[in-house]
């Protein structure tokens, strides 16, 4: 099965059409044809290289959302025409404790990414978004629900997923004062679904000038992060703190705003935290944790949630020769919130 | 009320007697003929003023274990006679949300300590158990079991509390494996309080020597953490470690035992922990947290515990005089597990 596809090769992110080869269609397989892809930072991270680990040619891509055009004979979940996602995850062990209690994410095997994992396949490694076409076993395969606009579902299978789980993890709900640290792609929705789940929702910045979005966005308020005499009055006022910066800071300031028995969850920076302060754990009992995106049935509940609550994410649509553009801005945090690719914009390349 | 007490002074922890005056008996206190009482490395740092905050005269000591020998009208727990102990806690607001669910120690208006509490009492600050007497409101004193050896019980007021309360909290149990980093006043507290619950306990020391102590001590296995081998074999198999360590540390290698979802909690470093990595936390969903002694309710419900289960600290009774001997030995380590001072050696000072 040969599919017109997509590769970033170079550091440089010369990305340059290439044609590469998917597994043919398993018993349980689905395959999907692509309408629209999210761009995730981590995509970019890929394209350079920048944790090492990159085989090319990669394919990013790991928001995606389009409608089935194939089955195999034992997929049940889905038939052709159905709208249908793929998230970060096309595979896990299936055997470990974390598969079994439906914690996929945290496969003690590790889980097969969507794009450059090595797999059996045709090309050694999985293929992600960034193309017209994927293949992949129904298990990994999410429901989208009919009333979500596509291109704005797309991230949902990432940003969404990755802000939703640790919201629900720590039971957030109303009656609870939530602080989601940061405006991005994360960050927004954070705020929609801490809204949509009744938290009395702060959203928690450097940059005064996001407030206004951020309260059309579904936030009660907006506490500036520079403003000293605000942060002091909100100290030990916060049940639970999303914190979706995706680079090391001082994590002091947003410790000192929760509670007793409070849980800050880190889901930006997967890096070390060089200033963290244990008598802040240990006066207040408080909590600093992490999360990475969420199982595939809570990602298939978060979606239902999405459907029931007509919850999409902020998008701008690019075409796919737009996309070494869209990473510059991306870098310099020039989206409002996720660039998501038009995939039929290859139609022709 | 003038109590022949003691006092440092000085940063060279030159302890001189000392005549301090104590509180007359309230309506609700209890006064209590002290007989023992430990010595903890807090006691040090406030002799030392190592933390900027020591008011001189300071009388340390928040380890108490005695005899009661006079009551208010209104003491209700208590009549002369009685074994009593008080901890690290003479006070606290009573009205915060803290207090009102028995934490008293995250008290939000910060409770009275022991000792060097600012307080409207004669001298202007409050006087530990380094004494031959101490007046306290009954709702602060405890009651000890019977059956308790005294000397080994006052341990169980700062250290024992300092490492119950975690295990109770994180819900310590048959079918856990709990770690305890550190083997010394706290860590041989964690390993018997651990042992006790019914957990799984392995002792994590970076000195092999210790082994052989951690096992009578109750650990079931002694891991070193020196030994990468047998670290290595441990990844991911620890649902909760309480670590112990009173310096700041590389945390990387324990958090690497934790289980997905598991939980570190430090109550040693009072400190910046300089290498977090938040890596660590996002992949498997760990919890990095921190405790502070315990409520009033549950020192209580710790000493019953100890009475139900012989459980007492592991002590070298010293005399008044070898304070400062002790405080010496203390810094180097070089005591198994906890100096305790036999109070009586005071009658002729």
């Amino acid at each position: 099965m040969k599919i017109s596809s997509f590769a970033a090769h170079s550091v440089k992110a010369k990305l340059q059409p290439h044609t590469i080869e998917r597994r043919a269609l398993g018993r349980s397989d689905v395959l999907i044809e692509i309408e629209y892809c999210g761009v995730c930072h981590t995509d970019l991270h890929f394209v350079n290289n920048d944790w090492g680990m990159t085989e090319y040619p990669v394919v990013p891509g790991h928001e995606i959302v389009g409608r089935v055009s194939e089955v195999g004979p034992e997929v049940e979940k889905f038939k052709v025409g159905d709208f249908a996602a793929i998230g970060c995850m096309v595979n896990s062990c299936g055997e470990c404790s974390s598969c079994k209690s439906g914690i996929e994410q945290y496969c003690l095997q590790g889980f097969s990414a969507t794009y450059n994992a090595p797999v059996n396949d045709p090309g050694g490694f999985t293929f992600g978004g960034y193309s017209q076409r994927i293949v992949a076993d129904e298990s990994f395969v999410l429901n989208l629900p009919e009333n979500l606009s596509l291109s704005g579902a797309a991230p949902l299978l990432c940003a969404g997923i990755t802000t939703y789980s640790p919201l629900q993890y720590w039971t957030v709900e109303t009656g609870m004062k939530v602080g989601v640290v940061g405006l991005g792609g994360l960050g927004h929705m954070g705020v929609k679904f801490s809204h949509a789940m009744g938290a009395h929702t702060v959203m928690i910045t450097s940059t005064p000038e996001k407030g206004e979005d951020a309260k059309i966005l579904g936030a009660d308020e907006v506490l500036v992060s520079t403003d000293g005499y605000s942060m002091n009055k909100e100290v030990g006022e916060f049940d639970f703190i999303l914190n979706t910066i995706p680079v090391d800071h001082n994590i002091g300031p947003y410790m000192d705003l929760l509670k007793v028995d409070g849980t800050m969850c880190v889901v930006g920076a997967v890096e070390p935290l060089k200033q963290v302060n244990a008598a802040q754990l240990i006066f207040g009992r408080k909590k600093l944790s992490g999360s990475l995106i969420g199982g595939i049935q809570q990602t298939q509940e978060m979606l239902n949630f999405c459907g029931n609550n007509n919850i999409v994410s902020e998008v701008e649509i690019i075409k796919m020769d737009q996309i070494q553009e869209a990473f510059e801005r991306l870098v310099k945090s020039q989206v409002k919130y996720r660039f998501v690719i038009d995939i039929k914009s290859m139609a022709n390349a």
